[in-house]
């Protein structure tokens, strides 16, 4: 059952806690969005229901963080399509080498790495539920994958979402998540072969499918809301309306792919028409709810499902330390290599 | 556990049922809103449910229906927000003894001839698990309150908002509304003694502090915004999450004082600063993903969880004409002769 008291508490909360820390985090020089994920760590069970248990059962009940799901992951899909709209394709085009070989060096060199991490970490951390083969695969798509949402709260954040660093960048990191998420769907069916998910091939040749029609054929239908706008001089509520459904449709079928909603929104946003006013216009529409309201829940949700006490003992803080070094040494040094030949 | 692709589809199917019935609605002269609601009605158990149940249960598992809520109560907040935001103190002074009288008699006369259909009511619908007094206090609450974020869709729609007999008719509603939530306050704890809610008294004078304080208290202080706003040109995200953060506690406090969210988030729009531009620049901002994608999940859900398949058999659809009957002369003939008096 929805208690609505505990519902509407929660979001006013993490507006507060997640606002405060992250314009804390941008005093001292750091992305407001980890403040942000930061603020969900504090409201979670590392802090908040470590010092006073019965304040965050009652704020936070495990029964309630579903409908704080729902929320977030709305506000998910209308920020990443804000983020698609705002993609610079020009910029895109002009710099499409250094981004394909990038993005790729920046799977590959983590993935290497991973695997060597496994070797040493497998007999400390696994047991004989799980096999080499999954553990290495796991660790391998866990340090590929970029955070998509975040790199791309911090790029706008910072105004960077059009130049050509944070086109690149961006391109990089879809790229790069497409492919780590097809990775971990195939792990997942290695891992788990009784449950009933996609089959990989599906996943692949789908997702590339869609990409393609949206690309090449349904960009070329998006035209009509540029032509109405440049008439109307704004759009009605029903062409907003047909607007939010098609981002919603497309991150539904990415969704039922097996890669992530977010990735369908991005997409929908991608394709849609350049023209700068009609950007702006479409975005001042629709930022301000999904940015100031639904967005800090999403990577509030991140921290509160996050308990840094399962990490116990001085051998469990070595192995997550290797981790942290090996994954930045992997993304950065990789990615590094790669961006400097081109 | 949350299921991501069927809440999307949801959505999805809600907009494209939602606006199609709304834009047909429209075009016979009927309230978009109201159809609306009966593209909720056709989705849900009445239509969707008997003619296709396997369907039904696959897109609108009953334990889904709480996300659905979750989202549609974050936009009942925002959009009553903005209808308060909107209302024009002005007209309402000028109107002022117009407003209270016919908002008086439109709760007395509904409620006299609701008491008098119990009589007849009371022998055929209930049993001895209710008592009298509770069964003709549920009839008369029931007709007095009028559908609050209704008439403020319709409103809106035909852009009366602003007019004197919109915002009379807004602040009717209001008054009515507030008056029928206390009665059903009141009903709850005579029907369920035992059941923990507020206390009556409680709820009358919070209420009634809560909207003194807030009417000649907290209004000062909010007109900083506009202040802000003259200087700037705008409003910074700080500040959007500051008012939305507002309207959020607002609501929560009406809510836990036992009357519900909507009256918290509207008086909290009611005593913003009221000059045009800022009033345009905020609802600008907050509209469109309130009004497109998270009300109309509201209005469907309504019809959702409305089976009219339990108006069983002749003599219950005759209690059900009677009591719409009634539940029409006491608001219409009621207040029409409130409003000819004055």
């Amino acid at each position: 059952m929805l208690n609505l008291t505990t519902l509407v508490l929660q979001i006013a909360v993490i507006i507060v806690v997640a606002r405060t820390v992250g314009v804390l985090f941008r005093q001292i020089g750091q992305p407001q969005v980890v403040g942000e994920m930061v603020a969900g760590i504090l409201l979670g069970p590392s802090l908040l229901g470590w010092a006073a248990p019965a304040a965050s059962a009652a704020l936070f009940p495990s029964s309630s963080l579903g409908y704080l799901n729902a929320l977030s992951q709305v506000g998910l899909i209308l920020f990443m399509f804000l983020v698609g709209l705002d993609l610079n394709p020009n910029e895109l085009k002009k710099e499409k080498h250094a981004a394909i070989l990038t993005s790729h060096v920046s799977i590959v060199a983590p993935f290497f790495l991973a695997a060597l991490l496994a070797l040493y970490l497998y007999p400390r951390l696994s047991d004989e539920s799980v096999t080499f083969t999954g553990f290495a695969l796991f660790l391998g798509a866990a340090m590929s994958i970029t955070a998509f949402p975040v790199l791309a709260r911090i790029l706008t954040e910072r105004n960077m979402q059009r130049t050509t660093l944070g086109t690149v960048a961006l391109a990089c990191a879809a790229v790069d998540d497409v492919t780590g998420w097809c990775v971990l769907a195939y792990i997942v069916i290695v891992v788990r072969a009784h449950q009933s998910t996609r089959p990989l091939w599906l996943t692949l040749t789908g997702s590339l499918t869609f990409a393609l029609v949206m690309i090449y054929g349904v960009r070329r239908l998006l035209r009509g809301f540029e032509v109405t706008f440049r008439k109307q001089r704004h759009l009605s509520e029903n062409l907003i309306a047909l607007i939010v459904l098609l981002a919603l449709l497309s991150a539904f079928i990415t969704e039922w792919l097996g890669i992530h909603v977010l990735f369908g929104s991005f997409l929908m946003g991608a394709i849609m028409p350049k023209d700068r006013t009609f950007v702006r216009y479409l975005t001042s529409k629709l930022e301000s709810t999904a940015v100031v309201l639904l967005l800090p829940v999403f990577f509030a949700l991140t921290g509160l499902r996050t308990s840094i006490s399962l990490v116990k003992g001085p051998a469990l803080w070595f192995c997550c330390a290797l981790i942290i070094l090996v994954a930045i040494a992997g993304k950065f040094g990789g990615s590094m290599i790669a961006a400097r030949i081109t």
